[in-house]
């Protein structure tokens, strides 16, 4: 644990907690600012209003400046300045007086947790609503007689959609994807979590020398995917491995979720890295934007890293899930897990043991011990699966999976070995193989 | 259920109740007269006395007018006109007195139930045979000291062998063939069961519009099965799934045994529907006509649907196995899982999906809901799975082995997105895999 | 159980136990000229010290005639007349004296067991030490004030490597290959054990019409394996199945560890002759010689059986692993289970069903029974497998594997039914598969 990262996450996100996201709009760019604060070299792509993007529409670029409910006592039952979550995210602007009986089809309120504001949206129809608590509700509803006066001051017009980009070129243009939704607002897990997790990731990689690629994108979910992918053709053609990150901040313990062919480079990782199959669940198409990853068209080899299920998470789009539900340990821990996995990705090489025909004679290279059937040093018995796997054909990946080592215990004896000879890196280690290129239906 | 089929089919049975059938014989031709008479158009197939089928030749015709044991006091022990179990079947004629001594070694009982009539064979051998329950025996025990008369009046004469065989043309030549075995006299639901689910099921899809094309035979076992399949070589080559039918009025669970392959579409298919795997055993050659069509030459892909397991079927092959032992409900649910097959079987297309780039905006299509995480109405998840699996090589079959859900609510589902333009049908539907195109080794 | 054989093994255990085997020298050559007694026909092979074997050099011949350690009283403490375990095998010569805290770090004791001497040896570092009882420690401890003597008559001189090595050739070329250790000295199962059982099974299988040719080696562990391949290149590249064989007299069951593939003849073999899995563990490069056999430039399909798993055998490398250790009934029953193993080998044909079109009318070929549901009998079961698999393509492993029947039994089977014409052996019997054929990686 490094206290000191967990914290600056935790920074960031009180930085983005209250900035007004959505699908298009000012919060969005307010909060790509934020994560240039944090050092990022994030570049911003705006996607205009009308632009096709497959079989959608970019809409009118969404602008919110108050919201509330006045019961004719003057008092203001509802206000947005308490929450923005108590507007529908997309709201048509409304400003008149109407009875209850109107009102209550235009409010949502959460059944099972009175004290929570649920989160909604409307994006696609034009329509308007409050989401409110149970309590509010009721302070409401004891004025039902009189008539209440409803204000959204909000407007769509010509803009654009936004979205932010970060890129830290490696030797090697296959490129590892890691992917946040931008658009929820006030939430934290999701997906607060998430963008602070990438953006830590992404700085602390920016200081290293990389192999691969990484490309770090931040985007409203859904529709940000999809102009993202309707930008990147060719790149979605080299990207080698992908993750979508959200709900990192939780107490649960991490869970991968596959990309559609369960078989791709990163589904094998994750396996060998989480250990646990439970903690692993097959590709279905439904979720966050591995969704439109997942398409047939693209059917891309990236998966999904969250805490617990999503569908399982008690504050899901909901006020409660507020800075007070995640902590920095957690997504320092998730950042932690996410730092490994890009180092088991940049040493998964090919070897090619220089000693076939039978053992070596360790004593020769001045390796300690001799083989024998007892032999229970760890580092030992990696050399010798090593000398029995490393025909040039075998990444650290296939050797971790066959013998249940880690590849970075693996890839520390392949370094030692290197160095006395008895390793050398395979001539075709470039060639990898990976789902992308054969778009397998999974 | 539909208690008039079931009734239907129950009569049926009871019309062919006493009907003496035989491997060759006038019970048989009755019987396919009775199914006749039920409103099928069989045709009648008739292989002579003598023919060579395979490793086999056709017997001569046996007829049996009447035969009992009659006791020294007069009294007709064992009569034929009670049962025509009485007689073992094929028994050549005998019409002698004889000691208890000799008598008894041509006498057949059920130990384990004393009441019950077994039920014998003796096609090939030349000989004669009584069968009988505990308490003849033992009336015949207390006068074994005076000679019996013996009396079977039976023949063999030139004839044939008669099996029936009803089609109903599809669009195409693909087969899907129906089996039951007709040689069985007094039993009913081995094999009266099978015959009138057949029966029904045929009538029933004598009034629909069919894409394939589906056979019915009424055989003797056996011995019948070999003569169609020496008369329909080429006919054998375009089955493209097959069920044996039998035992299936009793009360147990239907049970699916496999063909040889275990991986053809019928194989998948019935997994598909019964679901538990505790319901589907492997090929053995070993029960009823499956055995021939299994064999090395011809590994078609016919499986067998029974309730239970024959082997275990207390009332096996003797005067237990009556009427009494099926009902209306239990033939009726047999029909009725049939047709589904037939439904699965004709609806098993292969779709391409229209926007394979990204998921469609459902909105534009007049689908409700949109897509999200938490997504909980079946008809959606199912429409989201066909997006994202028909690149015109998946069946529904496949999509279903996939998912979880039934091809009928995936076929649903698929008729609407195709009305709205997310799915057409794949071009290549046609060209289907099945596994007597390879004729592989279990 | 043959009483005879079990006893002869244990005779034959009992003569070679006192000799000094080591990695060189004169006890190995005795050991050998105690097989040749034993009526094998060995060929002795030498390999100079200096010759370079891969990645090793053979080294100087080790001659040792007395060691011991004497306290200042006069009393020899540890004396190499008493156990040749006394003295690391391998140890340089010296002859001095020196104080306790000097000699102490040339002793090794067992702690877990202090009545046992442990086993050492230090075969390519020049050094020496003694192993003892912890009773013999302590007695020496109690005069560690004074100077003790040590002294170990041994040199190393040019000289050379022994193994012996047995051919029993069969019809083909293709090689069977029996491998045991012949290094250790007074050590009972490991690997006297071994060393009896194959010279019984040679013994046994010399008198036999053999289909395949039998090879029988007994060499000095690690580098007599090398020195092995180095010399049998060509020969190796032809064998069709191994076994290294230790540990075989103790009381645990039967226990084999796959070649590297896990998926050659000899694997197939082993799982279905000893049918629990739990008996049969992967491959790994740790162990016994089968360690050389499986190096990359190798990768034989040779095994190993042994009793129990090696790594927990509680007397492994100590002066408890003596004659009590072992009886003449558990070296039996390894024995026929390596006969039976022979055995499935030589019968392991392939057969061609003479009659493919549908069942066989057995009545014609005098072979009781006639087909039917409830046919109990296993004989005439295997009689439909067999009608059912003969394809020609199949071996009796694989009919034993899909039928559950055991080689044996079927092979019984197929020569009754080869006899009466139902089968003829496949032409293509000898284009067998295998793994050394694609060097598989595991």
């Amino acid at each position: 644990m490094n206290g000191h990262r967990g914290e600056n996450m935790m920074e960031l996100a009180q930085i983005l907690f209250p900035l007004h996201r959505s699908m298009t709009g000012l919060g969005n760019r307010q909060s790509l600012e934020a994560l240039s604060g944090y050092g990022l070299d994030l570049q911003t792509v705006e996607v205009p209003s009308g632009e096709q993007v497959f079989d959608w529409r970019v809409p009118d670029e969404w602008s919110i400046r108050d919201a509330f409910i006045e019961s004719a006592d003057g008092v203001r039952r509802v206000d947005y300045r308490d929450s923005n979550l108590h507007v529908v995210n997309g709201s048509i602007g409304v400003d008149t007086e109407m009875p209850w009986e109107e009102l209550r089809t235009h409010l949502h309120t959460c059944e099972s947790r009175p004290d929570a504001i649920p989160y909604k949206t409307s994006y696609f129809h034009r329509e308007w609503g409050f989401c409110l608590t149970q309590r509010q509700y009721e302070s409401m509803l004891s004025r039902k007689d009189r008539l209440f006066r409803v204000c959204i001051d909000a407007s769509y017009e010509k803009g654009s959609l936004t979205y932010g980009e970060l890129i830290l070129p490696g030797k090697c243009k296959e490129e590892i994807l890691f992917w946040t939704h931008l658009c929820h607002p006030s939430l934290a897990n999701d997906n607060l979590s998430g963008i602070a997790v990438a953006a830590e990731l992404a700085r602390t990689l920016a200081s290293q020398h990389l192999q691969y690629t990484y490309r770090f994108v931040f985007a409203p979910a859904t529709l940000g995917a999809l102009c993202w992918l309707s930008n990147n053709r060719n790149i979605a053609d080299r990207i080698y491995a992908g993750l979508v990150l959200t709900l990192l901040g939780n107490l649960e313990e991490l869970h991968y979720k596959q990309s559609p062919s369960g078989e791709a480079l990163v589904d094998r990782l994750m396996a060998t890295l989480l250990g646990d199959k439970q903690s692993v669940s097959r590709y279905e198409p439904f979720g966050y934007d591995e969704r439109q990853f997942g398409t047939l068209g693209f059917r891309l080899p990236i998966g999904r890293l969250t805490r617990g299920l999503p569908e399982v998470y008690a504050y899901y789009h909901s006020s409660d899930d507020n800075l007070a539900a995640m902590n920095a340990e957690q997504l320092d821990a998730a950042l932690e897990f996410l730092l490994c996995f890009c180092n088991a990705l940049e040493n998964n090489k090919k070897y090619l043991a220089t000693q076939q025909h039978g053992e070596p004679h360790l004593g020769s290279y001045g390796l300690r011990k001799s083989p024998g059937l007892l032999s229970n040093d760890d580092q030992q018995r990696v050399l010798f699966w090593m000398m029995h796997l490393c025909d040039g054909s075998m990444s650290l990946l296939d050797i971790a999976e066959r013998t249940g080592y880690s590849i970075t215990e693996i890839h520390e004896v392949a370094a030692m070995m290197q160095t006395v000879g008895l390793l050398s890196i395979a001539r075709n280690d470039r060639s990898r193989s990976n789902s992308y290129m054969a778009k397998a239906i999974c």
